[in-house]
């Protein structure tokens, strides 16, 4: 972690957002070094209760998505709260003037409406569907096609992993920094969207499965775990115990006949089936013989047995882990690699946090190191002084009104 | 879709990439108006083949990753090939100086012998693990947790999308603009790492699964399709389709109520498990009951019935679809969603193609309306001619020598 100024230092972004995807666009801009206000109704959005919580009852996920960030809590709900909100987020200069979002932007957060006090305003837009309908993650997923053509039959099987949210975060930080850079040449803000079944619905086109409907009439069916194209699988080892191991491109092929002395029996496999086993796709076609030769190998050995024969082999291959295994085994997840720092987290406890994943050059500018979210409101009246000019009496009398609050 | 100038326009940004994550980061630029030139090896990189292919053979896995990019074909094995990239990755310009990369970056290609040539040069560079070790989407999804917490038992799933690669490709397009972003203040460029596996590490820190483990000792276990922490699954159709419905918020919850007109049934589920069901945890708690209430409904009604059932009820849900289903039946993947235009891709056909998802204001500046992929090559000549001033009769002499090739 190089202690230069953060990438991003400067920039201001409001952020008013619940869940994922819009946290996790404006987290990464305050994980490189952009100062991110989140503003939250009093008590908190709707995701700041949500599990899994720690013993102490503080949100896990909502802290692990708002790292970095500062927050204050106003009474969204009246004028004199909206108006603060309308002021934070419309403040002067050229690097502010920026909102994020993913709840209903009408009203006192209309972009008209915010347009008015801020000609060059930039405001980004989550929506759930193109049409300004709702969607989440899991509406969207079950539409994408990969449920279904995940696991080893037609019935879907939902992923675990929130893809369209943290691709949707992506976008919109991506399209952040796109239209800040476009305002810097030209002036000129805008309102930019971003369905999240659009993230979707792209992503399967960037990925081939529209065309391959369209163009070969085909529909890519749920072959287990068998990756497409190519040969890889898991396998199960002695100890119980399963690993994936692959082969894309023909260095890695031979790699796995060496490392396991298999080379003689897998190239017995090519004139068996009439197949190419030089050839990605020939691999594929052969897939299931090659794994009955490789299955017994698997069986026979341990894991650790496994890690060392594939050590220095250039075979690409990895154990599954559960969570707990991730955290307990994989060096990868550890501070070892400064991806990580043991940060206090409130609520919680010290635990092992990353900052973003982008690394940068000694000396250059970077990352922040790995940091807590904020107490919902901690930044409250450090907002209201340093972005709004307010006076402490003035802070002082907002808050015996209700209109905002400090650290809950 | 607006006629405007495209939002990145003038960006220049020189990739040096195969397969998933390096290219989508590129391609996003590409979508919203840098030129992004993708230069390869003559005959194409190792993704060139890479199923699916399209009757003629080309791959639409290959054009779905590298759409709206210029292609140029070198011998990137010889000191006159190497000496063209690099000329193309370090010409002048404040908008140009831009390397992306998932290939090995040495030699010619090494980050100290290219900032010879132009010392402010900006270099992304994907990599397998932050010790500069490889690993593929593959490799890194095993050790994530997620095919263990996937499907209903320990048993390894795998996702079918390659979720690590589309989250590192937009990591990438974030830190590249803002890396330009700190050039253009500071006049100083730099090299940014990102691993994939520090990709799928941050996000399951980022979701909580690290400080799940740490904070509770909880090791997330695999529950099929539930929703973990509110009420959500899938439910089967009378017409063997499937559908998932959930409801995070009360009115979603009070919704399905009303919808299903068993408001009254599913009150009782309450009292019956000591939950309390206007709280999310509550109906996570009580999952299984409400489950058992809502099955029969949902088998004694088409998909047909439900969806009309659900219209405009506040109802959150959708239908699975299979790839083929998406295409036929989902009218946001359609020439009816802006997202999408029919492109003519050569060697595949005319196909459904999307834009960058990011939509813009009218008028304003925004994304490129949906392009097709080049052919490999198809813009040696125009790259040699524009960006490095090369006279056509030089450019014939680089043909001759067999140092470049045009369209393929």
């Amino acid at each position: 972690m190089n202690a230069a100024t953060p990438i991003l230092s400067g920039l201001r972004v409001v952020e008013v957002s619940a869940f994922i995807a819009a946290p996790l666009g404006g987290m990464t801009l305050a994980q490189l070094g952009a100062e991110v206000i989140r503003i939250d109704p009093i008590g908190g959005n709707i995701d700041y209760r949500r599990w899994p919580l720690s013993p102490e009852g503080a949100s896990i996920y909502w802290s692990g998505l708002n790292k970095a960030k500062r927050s204050i809590q106003l009474a969204l709900n009246r004028p004199e709260g909206q108006e603060i909100a309308q002021a934070l987020i419309t403040a002067p200069g050229e690097d502010s003037g920026i909102l994020l979002t993913n709840l209903p932007a009408s009203g006192w957060m209309g972009y008209a409406t915010l347009r008015e006090r801020r000609p060059d305003l930039i405001m980004l837009r989550l929506t759930g569907n193109h049409d300004g309908t709702g969607a989440v993650d899991y509406t969207v997923n079950c539409a994408s096609g990969f449920p279904i053509a995940t696991g080893a039959d037609t019935r879907p099987v939902n992923h675990v992993l929130p893809a369209w949210d943290i691709a949707a975060g992506l976008y919109l930080s991506t399209g952040l920094l796109a239209a800040e850079r476009a305002r810097r040449r030209t002036g000129e803000g805008q309102e930019i969207t971003l369905a999240l079944s659009d993230v979707m619905l792209a992503s399967v086109g960037n990925l081939g499965y529209i065309a391959d409907v369209q163009a070969n009439g085909a529909v890519r069916p749920p072959m287990g775990n068998d990756l497409y194209g190519a040969f890889g699988r898991d396998f199960g080892t002695k100890d119980g115990r399963s690993l994936f191991v692959c082969a894309i491109s023909n260095r890695q092929w031979r790699a796995i006949g060496k490392a396991t002395g298999l080379a003689g029996k897998l190239a017995m496999v090519g004139p068996l089936l009439d197949v190419d086993l030089d050839d990605e796709g020939g691999r594929f076609q052969a897939r299931h013989a090659i794994a009955a030769v490789l299955e017994p190998w698997f069986a026979a050995h341990t894991l650790e047995e496994v890690t060392a024969a594939f050590a220095n082999s250039g075979v690409l291959w990895g154990p599954y882990r559960d969570f707990g295994q991730l955290v307990d085994e994989d060096p990868r997840c550890s501070l070892a690699n400064p991806l990580f720092g043991e940060v206090a987290q409130p609520g919680i406890g010290t635990v092992l946090t990353p900052a973003a994943p982008l690394t940068f050059g000694d000396g250059a500018p970077g990352r922040r190191p790995p940091a807590a979210a904020p107490r919902l409101g901690e930044h409250t009246d450090a907002v209201l002084a340093e972005v709004l000019g307010l006076s402490a009496a003035a802070i002082g009398r907002l808050h015996d009104a209700g209109v905002v609050a400090g650290p809950a």
